[in-house]
């Protein structure tokens, strides 16, 4: 028997409840826990708040991000052996168990390996975070020149933005507290600020889902991306906007990793707790001020 | 064989596909349509954009807002009878088929009536925009002297919101568009304004989903409801953030309608089409611009 944290309707917090360990089938991999981050998403799923527009109507599991040791690999699995460390995103909303669990059965398409020089408690921190981010930067384009506002630029989604922008070529403009300046210059940013200018630049990344606030700073024919694909944020004066929604990608996530490993991106915890107090990390997170990732443990 | 609205995994449009008609089992019933509403919220299912943040990975059916003569009861059905008149939401995001269809299958406890003196056509206008409009303002309890902003007065949940807020004793003042004065006046707005003034008003009804732009116009210890429960508004300076998701209530309905017959409530539609030409509907739809909801018809 397994402990999994397991959102039930009509509850608004997080039980841990012990089930049958998951075996792997055709293509997948089941890993025992390192850690899983708690994500902001996380809090919405286990509160009740996102089950109408999710719609879940039964029990589901909880927990995107992982990192884990493989104990044991499904029919055709080919990039990963028994003992290897691997990190990864669990995106099935629906799933009975999720990454909130001391054993993850995964996708091997959702994995990568972790690599060296990465903690891998630490690591859990990466997949979601970093994923959403560079996703929403690929569809942007390439920079060729142009300026990019940040929003929510030291928040978890932004703070990786503000990097993987400004290694690509952006010149990157951060929207975020006077007192995150620090961190966010060390991200790559060129500048900060604290009021949105209108169209003051040639594109938007939203990471704090202000929405029709952040496209005013956009020029007219720029492009915008936001977050929150369900309420995606009408285009105005010849701007684009589309939103990103997460999607499991080995590749990108193996150079998301890579690029942690070797210090390019900042890695950001605020600290760990056992998986079976579940409810007690949910609410700290959901009290808010932490900077970085709440980690489950086992 | 009926018609029905699919979406597909990969697509980015509605499918108009023949499907064998539903059976009513045990506390459902099956009509025959006479309109549907087309939504932002069956745009993004069928533009693909919602289907990850809701977990969709198969074919699922499209459409909330349903009204249509009762062809079928299932057991235990009491409150409906072969030939009547409804009006429903169908809330079930994962169903293969749901009101963009020919013939749809109902929970009984997702529909009412549709009372005399309102179009059945124009009456599909209502169920989703309206509900959604009375849960939010019931999550901000009595008036009792407040005023309340409406973001997004004249649009469809907005419009109702400012009609409904105002009957029930609220000081309504609408943020629209100063060339939208005389919708918002006539809904029962005291007041028009076309910028946010922190802290000015007790409360906010955030239909136009502008989050922390609209939490700016709340004094310190007011209240605020947004309408994006997947990601809602942090609360700031002591005020309460809550998100409405529509929930089915036929009591509730039946309420709303008998205010959209008698006047009370203005229904707005800005035409109908075929539901086999659902995709150019649908691009219609998207193009915006549109006052009042287009209708499917068989």
């Amino acid at each position: 028997m397994i402990t999994s944290l397991i959102s039930h309707p009509g509850s608004t917090e997080p039980v841990a409840e012990k089930a049958s360990g998951p075996s792997a089938g055709a293509g997948q991999i089941v890993v025992d826990l390192i850690a899983s981050a708690v994500n902001p998403f996380d809090l919405a799923v286990a509160s009740g708040a996102a089950r109408g527009p999710v719609g879940l109507t039964g029990p589901v599991g909880l927990g995107w991000d992982v990192t884990g040791v493989v104990r044991e690999i499904g029919a055709g699995v080919t990039r990963f052996a028994v003992g290897d460390t691997v990190a990864a995103i669990h995106p099935d909303l629906a799933a009975p168990s999720r990454a909130h669990a001391e054993q993850v059965l995964l996708e091997e398409s959702w994995a990568a390996h972790l690599p060296d020089g990465l903690d891998p408690v630490a690591g859990a921190s990466i997949p979601l975070n970093a994923l959403t981010a560079a996703q929403a930067l690929a569809m942007l384009g390439p920079a060729d020149g142009r300026d990019l506002l940040v929003t929510g630029a030291a928040g978890a989604v932004g703070g990786y933005a503000v990097a993987l922008a400004s290694a690509a070529g952006w010149r990157v403009v951060a929207f975020a507290r006077a007192a995150d300046e620090e961190f966010v210059r060390s991200a790559g940013a060129e500048e900060l600020v604290t009021e949105l200018v209108p169209g003051s630049v040639d594109a938007v990344l939203d990471a704090a889902a202000l929405r029709e606030a952040a496209m005013t700073a956009v020029r007219d024919d720029g492009a915008f991306v936001g977050v929150l694909p369900i309420a995606p944020t009408p285009p105005v004066r010849g701007i684009t906007s589309e939103d990103v929604f997460v999607q499991p990608d080995p590749v990108a996530l193996a150079d998301l990793l890579a690029r942690s490993a070797s210090g390019e991106l900042a890695v950001r915890i605020s600290g760990s707790r056992p998986l079976a107090e579940g409810a007690t990390a949910y609410r700290q997170v959901a009290s808010g001020g932490q900077r970085g990732r709440l980690l489950l443990v086992p």
